[in-house]
């Protein structure tokens, strides 16, 4: 994970939880203004987090989500653990600045991230598909007993 | 789980995904329109989702979560299941009508739902906090190879 922006300002826990979990939940705007909730695979490249637009399977036209954040690229990113001794609760969100990238130049980095997280996407062809990309601009965690 | 409502209208699998889910994933609109996100647990009653304001400890304030839905009571509440084996990925998102309630004549309820599914509840005290209800007034749901 590259140091600088909130990656930086993160606490270790806040990272390592980031690393730990397999699937964040992302929040986008919808047109009516009502948040949008849908889980989602990612990766960390150079400070910044990326979504395949894989659509596992694919379903044929653009993702609400893609118009969510064409028309508003405000998005909140959360990752959290569960577990039956909540002593162990813990969650990050991180506000961030959201881009549909085409498949592009930062594509092959985001691929790359993506399969070496995700053995899932080897056989994927993700080559000519856009890709979500976060820019972290506010992070707040939580766990049992602490706060930041 | 009451019939009726769009839990009627729910596919069997997707009322079985929201009795099966530990943690459901909440959204609320933050002031600034942002969605903002949480982890939450929650019981069924009567055809609503109830939540408990337990802050999991308690750090005084109203929460955030509480003032958002005071100020819009649209919110959306997702639950998903995540698995490496990613044709038993799945997900069901209710779109909500919230409020916050008053420790009043929902509560004893709301808490006897809310203790019967997560026994870590039986020895905190929540009976003067509020709960949150969420009235599902619509549902999307997806897994791998179908959606509704």
């Amino acid at each position: 994970m590259a140091a600088g922006g909130y990656y930086g300002a993160m606490e270790a826990w806040q990272a390592e939880l980031l690393d730990e979990c397999r699937v964040a939940r992302l929040g986008t705007i919808a047109a009516d203004g009502r948040p949008r909730l849908v889980p989602v695979c990612y990766a960390l490249v150079d400070g910044e987090i990326v979504i395949a637009v894989d659509e596992k399977p694919k379903r044929g036209g653009k993702l609400a989500r893609v118009r969510d954040i064409e028309r508003d690229p405000r998005a909140t990113l959360l990752v959290d653990r569960y577990d039956e001794d909540w002593v162990r609760l813990a969650w990050v969100r991180f506000d961030c600045r959201a881009t549909v990238e085409p498949a592009g130049d930062r594509l092959p980095g985001a691929l790359v991230a993506l399969r070496a997280r995700y053995p899932q996407y080897a056989a994927m062809a993700l080559e000519g598909l856009p890709v979500i990309v976060l820019l972290p601009e506010g992070v707040v965690g939580w766990r049992w007993g602490a706060q930041s």
